[in-house]
């Protein structure tokens, strides 16, 4: 038995709007589209409003492999209303404020059982192009044709169809546009510091790239009492744009002369910082991340996600005088359990999110968001669905 | 003034036999030398045993470049009693037993008064030739050439000068043999295991290379309670040996046909194991080791010095799914405080020690040791000095 809802939606497909990528790299175009109800496991969400995030332009410019699926609707960072529910979801119901997340969390596998790490053995096994159980998609263009999805959530669109483990229930008297920040970017950020650095009263602390991520990082590490948070960055202007997240001191690669990053960052930490972030995604700047790390305790978390696969080549000697490197995926957050946690620090003012929110745009102005993006203009762009 | 000891040689330089090796890679000659008196922050030490680690063979095989120095003093694993002290020594006094380690714990820096890592900022920073203090050599040719130290230890003498942070003091009742195997090896693996990887109970360890201090690992695993202790070695005969120590499955790699190693590990593993340990100082088997572990939390310990110096390239990607790369001196151990509570676990029939002893020379056969171990023969051979 279907479950009916209030708009008399369910069980049926939804004619609305999307932002569709035909063609890798070329702007979105909105158009109309049918959106399937959702099938067993599944939820349907209407977005009340998204942001875009590197990741999104990472795959949009992707143009060969099996990476390169187009139509495709990007988008994964967003907040979003319960439409309608498929079968066998007890979790959720028509009306709820959710929160959809690329990495999955059934809560079921012994991974999600865990205590330590956040992957899920069940459904975290690829990145998925469309639902993960049974490989199809929930997208049609009005002449029939199938739309890919994105990470497992394709937010820019009026409706969406995720599966109930890339979903976390929020209030819904949570600000929208900020709990559509805790989808993605910042979560990883404040997780990459608190859980997989771990960082301790005192730290110091280098970042390689201030965009929303690393921002993210220096928030997650100005909260845990870090001594000094070393930002570096080609753009200047990300300083004073830094300050605000705690970033106590800055490097502008182009301006070391002949030193390296990591002798400068050496020299102003009296022999290496005891936690370095490498935000980009470029096997070069792991290096540097790695070799601006202390001796004895240094530990460099790897964010970035390297999209050549340049592999990151690392001097064992340097390993053995007691270095650590490890890397995460959403900064190592159970997405069901520590998104309610990160919530309620915002409400409690523990957590700067406002920050981060430089641009708001309406849907048919998406590309917008792009060329802030692409242009180091903006940190987070909300782009409202209304 | 001089403090005068029993024997009358406080102050004086003694004469006494030493292996000493003239050339690289060629058998040692036992030699009468002159060993000078300890200065200030150091103790003349009566050698009662050594062995010979891996170390010792690494660097005697060494022709080139700066850490090929010749004649010298090679032995860094032993045990022996204080002859006499040097100037503002308050630690030991003539008598104590004593075992020297490599690695240095001054108890006064930064980095050793950290509950974090092992290293010490004042005396760790290199591979120091001679005495770390003034840089000078206590040896000397009966012809009164320089003979040199060798790891602040140089063991393969009846009497050897060593700097106060290099010893560390052991109650005279402990088995002398025993407690020559705490001064390197057997501590390294022990504690990697415990104090590195932290290994828990029911946890999947792989081991790479089971010398005696990949046996170490083992045993350490063994004791935290690790449901399965795989062992990879080309020698199959270890895998008998290494049931002693709590090794569990085998796996040859010779054996292994089309399959890699990692892939082998994965299978009986359901996915790659907790922890692996890499002791052999090989950059193909580190990235073996890494490929072994689990995602989520998977972490690789490097234990072996890469004398090539070939870094250890690893694809990020891999990373981001949550593994952890590290690697340690000394097992991670801080000798002054940690040595005393192996020592303890030892008595109180804790650790298997006694094991590792697979033979026993006298001191003019030490070039008996070095054939034993280049064959793969022994895990340690115990040098006595009388």
């Amino acid at each position: 038995m279907e479950k009916q809802n209030r708009s008399g939606t369910a069980g049926k497909a939804i004619r609305c709007k999307a932002a569709v990528c035909r063609n890798p790299g070329e702007p979105l175009v909105i158009e109309e589209i049918m959106v399937d109800p959702p099938k067993a496991w599944e939820i349907r969400i209407k977005i009340l409003c998204t942001s875009l995030c590197h990741s999104d332009v990472t795959f949009w410019k992707i143009s060969t492999g099996p990476f390169a699926l187009f139509p495709r609707i990007f988008g994964h960072e967003a907040v979003g209303v319960v439409e309608s529910v498929g079968e066998h979801v007890e979790e959720f119901q028509e009306g709820d404020m959710v929160v959809p997340v690329f990495h999955p969390n059934c809560r079921e596998c012994r991974d999600c059982k865990s205590q330590k790490g956040n992957g899920c053995s069940i459904f975290g096994d690829k990145l998925v192009a469309e639902m993960p159980r049974d490989g199809t998609s929930r997208f049609k263009g009005m002449n029939g044709e199938t739309l890919h999805h994105f990470l497992s959530v394709s937010s820019f669109s009026e409706y969406t169809v995720v599966d109930v483990v890339h979903v976390v229930k929020i209030s819904s008297e949570f600000p929208a546009e900020k709990a559509c920040l805790l989808s993605c970017g910042i979560s990883t950020g404040i997780g990459a510091a608190w859980k997989v650095a771990d960082i301790e009263e005192g730290s110091t602390v280098a970042i390689f790239g201030l965009g929303a991520v690393g921002l993210a990082v220096a928030e997650g590490a100005r909260l845990r009492g870090a001594s000094k948070i070393i930002g570096v960055d080609l753009n200047q202007e990300k300083f004073e744009i830094g300050k605000k997240f705690g970033v106590s001191d800055f490097i502008n690669p182009t301006t070391c002369g002949e030193k390296n990053v990591s002798e400068v960052i050496k020299e102003i930490t009296d022999g290496g910082v005891d936690y370095s972030f490498e935000c980009i995604g470029l096997a070069s700047l792991m290096e540097d991340a790695f070799n601006s790390s202390r001796v004895n305790w240094g530990k460099t978390v790897i964010l970035g996600v390297e999209m050549h696969r340049t592999p990151l080549a690392i001097d064992t000697y340097f390993l053995l005088r007691g270095r650590t490197v490890t890397g995460c995926f959403f900064g190592g957050l159970k997405a069901k359990s520590d998104i309610p946690i990160l919530a309620q620090k915002y409400l409690h003012k523990e957590i700067n999110l406002d920050g981060f929110i430089t641009h708001e745009v309406n849907f048919q102005d998406i590309n917008n968001a792009f060329d802030l993006l692409l242009k180091g203009k903006s940190l987070r762009c909300i782009i409202w669905m209304d």
